[in-house]
């Protein structure tokens, strides 16, 4: 088991000759070992570099005077509109929450367009709103953009990239680098109710449910947690889920963390759904969740900060970080350990 | 004819609950008329704010003590590989022009990919290769990226956005409210190669051609041509070409922009591929070229400037900025004047 997880550490060359003939599978995108390996094997081969190679949520770019933190992502989701969110909102949030884990106060946010033709300017135009509104609750500004359109397909289709300038205080430092054994590891609230949403969206499944898609801006949250002290490391648990999230803090600190099971919060219908479709809430995309690590004195006053916003109302302790063993583990309710591995493959049904 | 273009002027509604079913087609992407009323009527109208208003190549957002110009853009092109380029190259190239157009030298570039299931990865790797060397020829460094995979189709296919931060000097002003009557207008070589050479690669032509892409970054050339002074307004005439760009350049100044036919220098092969195609090498997309407004009594010293870049052998003056008429025209080898208009829907084929 060791090796399937330590292999993401081989770097180049990573197809030799004799694959010539490999090609991309969509577990390739889905945030697991295999993207890993794509990453390191192909991206990083070629454009290796300091930012880069840090594998974090966005770059953080010297600059005279400012410390300025760069993010890009393109979003894929379908069905264009789900519960609780939608491919516009979910643009401009995963951006503002990639620059807000790394510590910055998101600022600035282009946004590009590939729309497949036969797509309706009244759904490109309810897409449009939903930026708006999301970038104004974030306080972002939209500044520059552009737009492709590709020929037609079946249905409606839009691939949106939006990528994002932050600014952050010189004296912020986070990074894996700081994490210690004896750190908490915390959560501002549920796992899994993005991607439980829209799997149920895409499918057949004729399930009426509550459930809605977390998806929301972070960034004041964020700030606040991050003025409490003592944050070690933060990022947002999406494709992948908490599980992969936790195996990149432990792939770049060679520390171990363990998270116990009864401290997970699963609502009813993602276990619901989970079950249904055979996932695994801890593998589960979200888009409104942090995760934090933080020095064990400050959890409270990190806790009590999350809990003032309504998307930390259920924040909570999950886990700590210990010496050893390295890796990531899941404390079962039962008082074993398992371990959790980056995701081989992709869960199903892909969801982003 | 006026109306037609003024007809861009025009800004919400765009549509009326009577053209809910209105869709996208592709010459909302063909960078003419139509794109201009998308970005207008929907993107302005939800997204509007000073920076995008001004729907320049990049925004220049405000920063204490430096400037920072920000940019991006969507690569669909295909075929992915062509003489001169691949969307690889072009993918870096346009961002970095975008920057330099506005004045910034280009610094960080940010690369996310979305992947169409099937897709060779040595294909990947090849473009991954191109956009190694662009990079490294224009000075920029790829911070940031990211992945993703959408399922299969035919064939394979690759969408690349990169979007930009360049730092601009704080005495660097440029803008069409700076031209005046008198100007003249440059251009650092023949138009038309790039869209010539990607429409020959795309078609079932069986001909043989020694057309290649002008495909480059220009951020030195343009850099030298800057500190000549007397620089009013530069930009990149890719889609729609030449022409749009000046329809852009008259809708902003409300000034006449007035070139010659025999000042323009249009290759054999393009002229060839043109006529065969039914293109007008005036509408036709650039990936090299840089179109210049500067005072006439700058002109010889940009020219020589470009002149001693490979990119700028052949740069040339094209034509001047009057009072009157408004609008883009082009004085022919007869001596006529032919009122260039915003592209009316697209070129065919199209090609990027």
């Amino acid at each position: 088991m060791k090796d399937r997880n330590s292999e993401i550490k081989v770097y180049p060359p990573y197809f030799s000759p004799g694959l010539k003939e490999e090609r991309i599978v969509l577990s390739h995108g889905a945030g697991g070992l295999k993207m890993h390996r794509l990453i390191k094997g192909v991206f990083l081969k070629y454009f290796g570099n300091k930012s880069l190679a840090r594998l974090e949520d966005a770059a953080v770019v010297g600059w005279e005077g400012e410390v300025l933190c760069f993010t890009t992502d393109s979003y894929v989701v379908k069905p264009l509109f789900f519960p609780g969110g939608d491919i516009g909102k979910l643009s401009v949030c995963g951006t503002v929450n990639d620059l807000a884990v790394m510590g910055a106060e998101p600022r600035f946010i282009s946004l590009s367009f590939v729309l497949r033709e036969g797509l309706r300017l009244m759904t490109l135009s309810r897409i449009c709103q939903s930026i708006k509104e999301s970038a104004k609750k974030a306080g972002v500004e939209i500044v520059t953009g552009d737009t492709k359109v590709i020929e037609g397909g079946q249905g409606e289709e839009i691939y949106i990239n939006t990528s994002g300038i932050g600014v952050r205080k010189k004296a912020v430092k986070l990074g894996a680098e700081l994490v210690r054994a004896g750190d908490v590891i915390l959560i501002n609230g549920g796992i899994g109710e993005h991607e439980a949403t829209v799997a149920l969206a895409r499918g057949d499944y004729r399930l009426k449910s509550r459930l809605r898609s977390d998806c929301a801006p972070l960034n004041r949250l964020i700030a606040a947690v991050l003025s409490c002290g003592g944050v070690r490391l933060m990022r947002d648990p999406t494709r992948g889920g908490l599980a992969t999230t936790l195996n990149e803090f432990a792939d770049q600190s060679d520390l171990g963390f363990v998270i116990e099971e009864e401290r997970l919060l699963v609502a009813r219908a993602v276990k619901g759904v989970a079950e249904l479709l055979g996932l695994d809430p801890v593998y589960m995309a979200n888009e409104g969740k942090v995760v934090v690590v933080c020095a064990k004195n400050r959890a409270e006053a990190v806790l009590k900060a999350m809990r003032r916003f309504p998307e930390g109302r259920r924040a909570r302790l999950i886990g700590a970080v210990v010496k050893a063993p390295a890796g990531v583990w899941l404390k079962t309710r039962l008082g074993s350990l398992r371990r959790l591995l980056m995701l081989e493959g992709e869960q199903l049904p892909r969801i982003c």
